[in-house]
């Protein structure tokens, strides 16, 4: 068969990668395909760089002219971002070509206009690079699980913000501390609010939850709280209590509505979740017929993102030409099958909680609190004094059983509320990852 | 379009498990899959149960007959053993038929009959549910790595032993006592011999290193075993120096051919798959480009091992009637590319060890132990008493550097030939999970 001619946008960490991993293994790629993949065409800022990592390949320094190209049947957008990467991904699907992406950003905040618009045109567009990097999760979500109805998915699926986690709780350092060792070890940006407020895992817990559920994607709507207001004392005492904090992306079907959030969570130590560590990414998902399963590998780097793109070309190059009118579709469910569903609110999400407070050391103190969680229908799991800040402080940390999110705020309002309480109280939502 | 017709060979576990899941996901199947899957056919021992389970689908009691029905689009063979099962879908590929079964024997042991007659008559034999039932590693090695270079895997891959390791360390029994409870739990059979000697790991790993290395099956060259022998004081021993012990199905490309073996394995206490426990399954994939993925889920049970077979009749079904050459191969590479690699003897693997050895508690007879050790090029990594059997026996527990097997082999042939040892010494591989 003749090659499959792509064209690639961004010769940056991921487009290097790319091209590393089609030309180092180029032989057992066609061993697998039947056919070799060729880079035709390439778009960079730098036409040096571009010549000398593809030096067969056409440079364009207009993307626009790359993505309409005759020579190019496959477009790898790997710009970033959503502005040129956008235009140029909008513009090479009106020209007919597939599309292979790694950008989550952009599916999360405008796959509701793109992926019509691939139907419309009848192309693929392959996203497996988007998501948790390297691990097949988007092929299994799809493909994998389809005899399922999925009912839940959590995922730590921000490297940086678990990287800094996994070193706050073995080092017992500080956010502050731990953030600038990432950054010196090139796993944290100059500007890292992208990853530690929670906003990357906030694009793939999007795209999960779409692929879950079969609706549009919800980005506007999902919840974000990052990491960086952790105290490494929660981390602490969380561990005391026989768990670990971790930054989920969560989405959940429930009869009210979807669940669709990202926060720190303390999860037990004992799952599989909790020994995720360092850069490492997991996706556990809870379907109703196979049950639990999870997913391992690098979530980031420039040759496991690589692997999933190039998973994706080989996936589009064996279908190219082929008469299906049955590929899988790009939200797992059939384009007439996408249905926009409510997405709970915060206040109606179910869930227990992590409480510390710091009050005055004094009698009657702990039965106020107590009695105000009680006010609001908060019944409490454990309740630890952790010991006397100073003479007349005490810190109390509160595990609470499962209940609707707008009554632990109530009662968190109502503690704040008390002269002998210092404001504001950490809450800490807790997941059990037993459904 | 129109459904999908399906005949189905064995109504027991897996069976039912699928005519389930076929009935009460069917709305979601059809919304992922865009067409409806038909039950037109079954083969069971019992018609009134055929009846039950699936009342709308002809009932045949000759599975040769079944496969030849012009309504049978893809036969599901879910008879289990090599054979009835073996003829029945011999004859179904010769009639046409595409295939879909969770039979690891069978392909392990006849794939290299069945999958050159399939290419032949250009069907489709898929086997999702033949390895680690639920978790869809199949797809993962055949897919979603494929722009890689494999290097080894290492799985729990057997449910049944996993679980007794698991209750022996948790609970400090012996094997036999816990393999009793696993009977009575249903977790083992009545001749459980299958599953604690090895031989259903050794045809997933086997099915597993066919697609990770391109090569035919090897069962035959496959190295097996089990647990039976295991001592509790091994699981306890290992624990006290990090260490658990798991039954892995290992296979891994070196320099001078492929490992292909099953054995229970000191793996340290961190990693992932050390915290695998119970029934549950998990398969580590090293390749060049994605470094360490790992996935996790329910390794057997009706539902999830139905969950496999039936996202492979969905996968079948996008395909039928697709004017495309260029499908998934059965085995990851193109057929002409499947070429026979040297499986290494044991004796010529490169492992570490861990050695238990009872010898008089007298001075000197350390010394002798590591000199033996030495002659034979073995290095020790650690070598602890582990305290006194009775008032002249002590125990000492060994742990060594990497070598070759049959160093270790010689090494203990001459520390076994001292007067002052006991017969026989105690020797379990261990591997890092490092690579």
């Amino acid at each position: 068969m003749k090659p499959v001619n792509i064209g690639i946008l961004g010769l940056g960490t991921v487009g290097g990668g790319t091209a590393a991993v089609l030309q180092d293994n180029a032989a057992e790629i066609s061993r697998r395909l039947g056919r070799d993949i060729a880079i035709t065409a390439v778009c960079a800022r730098e036409e040096a760089r571009a010549k000398a990592i593809c030096p067969t390949a056409a440079f364009e320094r207009d993307p626009f002219a790359l993505v309409r190209r005759d020579d190019v049947d496959v477009v790898v957008e790997l710009f970033g971002g959503t502005d040129t990467a956008k235009d140029a991904v909008i513009e090479a699907i009106s020209h007919g070509k597939h599309i292979v992406t790694a950008n989550k950003k952009l599916l999360a905040e405008y796959g509701n206009e793109i992926f019509p618009l691939a139907e419309e045109k009848n192309v693929m567009v392959q996203f497996e690079a988007s998501v948790a990097g390297g691990i097949p999760i988007i092929k299994a979500l799809r493909e994998g699980l389809a005899a399922n109805r999925i009912r839940s998915i959590a995922g730590i699926i921000n490297g940086t913000s678990n990287f800094i986690l996994s070193e706050m709780r073995e080092k017992g350092s500080a956010f502050a501390d731990v953030l600038k060792e990432a950054q010196a070890l090139g796993y944290a940006e100059a500007d890292p609010t992208f990853d530690i407020e929670g906003h990357d895992a906030g694009h793939k817990i999007t795209i999960m939850s779409a692929l879950a559920f079969g609706t549009p994607m919800n980005f506007a709507s999902c919840y974000l709280e990052g990491i960086s207001k952790l105290d490494s004392r929660d981390i602490k005492y969380a561990e005391e209590l026989g768990y670990r904090i971790k930054l989920l992306g969560i989405t959940r079907k429930t009869g009210k509505g979807i669940e669709l959030r990202v926060h720190p969570t303390l999860i037990p130590e004992r799952r599989l979740l909790a020994n995720v560590n360092g850069v490492m990414n997991a996706v556990r998902v809870n379907a109703d017929m196979v049950g639990e399963t999870l997913y391992y590998g690098a979530g980031a780097g420039a040759l496991p993102t690589a692997s999933a793109v190039v998973a994706d070309i080989i996936d589009i190059a064996r279908l190219i030409g082929a008469e299906t009118e049955n590929r899988v579709p790009h939200l797992a469910v059939q384009p007439d099958e996408v249905q926009a569903q409510t997405i709970l609110p915060m206040d109606e999400v179910v869930s227990s909680y992590y409480l510390r407070v710091q009050a005055e050391d004094k009698p009657g103190t702990l039965g106020k609190i107590a009695g105000l969680l009680a006010d609001n229908q908060v019944s409490i799991e454990a309740l630890i004094q952790k010991g006397v800040i100073d003479k007349t402080t005490a810190e109390i940390v509160i595990l609470t059983h499962s209940t609707v999110e707008k009554n632990i705020k109530a009662a968190i309002a109502a503690i704040e509320a008390l002269d002998c309480v210092e404001v504001p109280i950490t809450m800490i939502r807790m997941e059990s990852l037993h459904d």
